[in-house]
């Protein structure tokens, strides 16, 4: 089959690679049928993730249908149309049991396209079936359930909820690229009273207020004032850090109010600055995560009950064969606009 | 009368004043027959508080007999043994009615020895008489109530109940000073499975294991391996953060497991570094604060039933007259072995 | 001054009565502007509530115009248009202090038009100004801001939040009365999957659903069979209890799946039966309460926000003098449809 | 083997029945080395369980050693000593991904002695091994550790954690029989104020008080009056139920205060009635529930840490050959004073 594998820093290429099989029996084997590309597969490129080795199939977000299921595997049968979730669960560890996969001991977490082979290929091992693919109820579409791999329940569990965003908040999110939009949505569903985005880009500014920001704003002087202004002074209820350097984090610490929260979704390289020398009195709480996952199933049905639209986060749509013109279009997002791409075999139905 | 008064960094006298008087009818009087002095003081003498004006009496901190109440103070009256709280309370602004009191906006918060006139003082007066005094009963002694003024409910609050000490934690408590200790004394009432204290004053190592500590140990190194070692590797339930330097913030983010809480409770004069590229994926909560004294209350009967034993915590005791005395032994507490000192008015009784 | 006075079981008069005065130094005075009446209101002329005496005046929702405030009211200022809510809060007691003002035991909690005169006259008494009266935004109008001094709080504190409704849920309201259509409303905010409403009078269902609930059944059958289907078997997750009589509690009991939340909003004057013999096993969590108002300033900032729109609940308007007249209407809502009723002084702007 | 059968109602006999052997891959074969009989054991025994079938192998709790196991079992290995928990859990339904494992819908929950045959054995099949059976370490004894395979996570999870347990509570327990002395025990580890115990069995109260019960009283009216004074006339924090009769249950919702918490834990075949005309508004949470034992390896840690000592909750001890006597000395608790009763397999060491 064919694959975008990793060859070291700055080095990908599609080509040929043996299929997989299963391994272990709790696995399955799963063709893509849809499949999409992460920010950290461009971290992944540029070599920031030491413990990728070369020769690694990447990806950690795919729609498909499962060919081969292990002999321990119970609840995925072959032939079913699943989600191929970016966290995977052994389902039987101390975090497992408490529903937090991603810190899963038992040999799950995020490891596909990280620790062993991932989905940016024809066809894909998943490790763990019962607990890491989710099976699509038909009135969902592969490319709005690509949404659901990892940038929908990251911004949900990691931000909205760990940021207890409630109704009548004032949210700050800062960055508006896809997991900021993500933040967004799911945000929403807790009846805020404003949210502000936060991005230099104009096109993600407009994104962001064509899918319901009530104020997009391009620098941190503006978002300061702008916050101050909504919120007599104060500070914002939750500010969601979606981006992932030190400067956003330290902008989110400045705009949060006393009493607030601030969540971090973002994937970092380096240090950031906390100012507890003002932060120590203001009683702020500050998180952070990787995806659980654990959302998933909910935001599957909100998805097919409409309650959730993510019809604006996928920009850009490939057959899969085009996968090194996705890369680059996706990693010239502030030329190219990209948000989401998704790259479809030609062979799925739907 | 006689007060501690701040002349500047470096300059304090004990000088006769005017007595204070009802300045606005939510106010009380208050004879102070106990008191004690907090390491802020030792701060703010040293210059660091700048809106410590010069000519302030210091202290936030005392026990005392109500001697006069203004008109519109309706729960406390003269004559009644009351603790005065480091915290003072409009009892009106939004956060005074979310018990966030700690963060009021009309006008309370944090201001005796700070914004306005403190307790270290033959006579002081309290604002917001019935939000901010407490009635003593009388199986308390004033010694034992001191300890409530602020360093129980501060360790409690924003350590031990914002950190989410719960049945079989491993805590790690950094500083093992009064309010680490503070910490230690009411994380306990949580059984905990163990408290490690980390100290690098050997009197105050033995001081904790005198407390009930599992484990004190010297060193940041120590305190890595020991939490390894007591946890499979996993790392601590829960830091405390009892000092107010960078330096054991960090250590307090070292050291804790993924899904678990970083509690600051020490007051910062400069900022730390927040190892966001460690951190990201960790599953962290980390909770700074000002202590609200809303469970104080509680404290007070915990105390009087015997639940809480502070016995430990008052080391030195002198006469309210020798309060340059007792600044000087506080201040050299690394020789004298100072955790609390108390100052007796000889004019009280009990 | 005209007012509402309560004659004893079956007797309501329209009368001339004195004016009210300043009697605690915490009091406003209160010109009525707009006034609802409750159906609490005819429980009490049924005679079913005995604390109320003959003589008293009824009514405890009213917007209005402060005319006179005691020397001890600080927030509070004559001219200013108030929203006068249904519970009063000391400020100072233990339950004031959690934020449960419905319990207060320092003289508040529900005693307009119960244990002192209340809000059906052309002016009222407000006792703990600063605690118990909401300054009015402009942007809110005085027939919206009715909606928010009893049914609004109390369906969003006892009935969403206290049964904890989360996006995705299934939440069945029993009743589709004022309260059960404030429950519809604001769960709402919380974005459950659907929201199933039960009420046997058709033109309630009708409104229930142009009000945005998802189905609407009749009876206890369809209920059950209705929440089955949508539920695959399992049940609700949250059932809110809107009318206060047993049949109604032991419905939600039945619907409710393991795990899920029964928050009972009606006022009961009859005990029920608690199938304990079924509802040991199931992890059931059955919650009662009064309203304590503390959302009402959040509740407030999202109706001037237009987040809420109550526009469907006030169905017959009056003016004041027509009191009596609008008793009637609502007493026979089976007949006239009613809803809320709203009468309006003709003194009153806006 | 020999095992205790139930043949009908009021029948049981200790007869020779086959061997157990593994029927599912993810089973396990445990050697009984110690076990215990439950009140629910003999609710069975008078008819009162009708899905308990004639024929069935009674019992849900013990302590063995592993003889075999099931080709897809992972976590646990021929030779360990292990818990047999009462509650069985499939490990990848929904309610077993929340922790809610006695709610379990894929074949788990409270099998074993129920729908399956049970422990009341010389050896036990156990299903979903992996999830179901908890290894011991060499710590604990086997008496200790049976009292946690059902009763002491009993009266933790659906008492004190359902309840809210909380420092300086008032906590009443209705039942000193050994799931209400299990919930004195657990409540103590969260520092209320006092336990209140209630039961008409005067050597049940000695039995209460020696285990560190603050109070314990015979009857309701004694309750009562002893709460009513205790709280200054409010009322208990927290009432447990671990009886299961309707008058119990009805006991705790007459002691509670305004905002507490009943957490009923008894079993219970009958109904009981809901004063809802005098509890609609006292703010009152009622909780039930099956136990998860989610937290067994909690217990299981505190108990091998010395911080709960169960000692005083086993009376009897029999060889496991005596059964039947074992049963006559439980079933006649009244004249023996029996709790627990423990039988051993001479077999098995330590």
């Amino acid at each position: 089959m064919k694959a975008l594998v990793y060859g070291g820093a700055g080095n990908r290429s599609w080509i040929d690679v043996p299929d997989p099989s299963i391994k272990d029996p709790e696995d399955a084997i799963v063709r893509v049928d849809a499949v999409t590309i992460c920010g950290t597969d461009l971290h992944i490129l540029k070599g920031d993730v030491p413990e990728v080795d070369s020769g690694r199939i990447l990806g950690h977000e795919a729609v498909g249908t499962v060919l081969d299921v292990g002999e321990q595997v119970h609840d995925i049968s072959v032939g079913q149309r699943v989600l191929v979730s970016c966290i995977s669960s052994c389902g039987r560890c101390r975090f497992c049991k408490e529903g937090r996969y991603g810190q899963c001991l038992g040999g799950g977490g995020w490891v596909l396209g990280h620790t062993i082979d991932g989905t940016q290929a024809e066809r894909v091992r998943v490790p763990f079936a019962d607990h890491s693919l989710h099976v699509l109820p038909d009135n969902v579409s592969s490319e709005d359930a690509l949404m659901l791999a990892d940038i929908l329940p990251t911004s949900y569990e990691v931000g909205v909820l760990a940021g207890h965003v409630s109704p009548g908040d004032t949210v700050v999110v800062v960055g508006a690229g896809p997991i900021g939009l993500a933040a967004l949505l799911t945000a929403r569903l807790f009846s805020p009273s404003q949210v502000v985005m936060v991005d230099p880009a104009a096109s993600r500014r407009e994104q962001a207020l064509a899918s319901g920001a009530d104020h997009a704003v391009a620098s941190d002087a503006e978002a300061e004032a702008l916050v101050q202004e909504l919120t007599g002074g104060l500070g914002a209820d939750v500010a969601i850090e979606a981006v992932g350097v030190p400067g956003s984090f330290e902008l989110c610490t400045t705009l949060i109010r006393p009493g607030g929260h601030v969540a971090n979704v973002g994937v970092h390289g380096a240090p950031a600055t906390l100012h507890l020398e003002t932060l120590w009195i203001k009683d702020v709480t500050i998180t952070t995560g990787l995806v659980d996952t654990r959302t998933t199933p909910l935001l599957l049905r909100l998805l097919g009950e409409g309650k959730i639209d993510v019809s604006s986060l996928c920009t850009h749509r490939f057959g899969i064969d085009e996968m090194q013109d996705a890369y680059d279009v996706f990693a010239r997002a502030g030329e190219t606009g990209a948000l989401k791409v998704a790259l479809f075999n030609p062979d799925a139905v739907g």
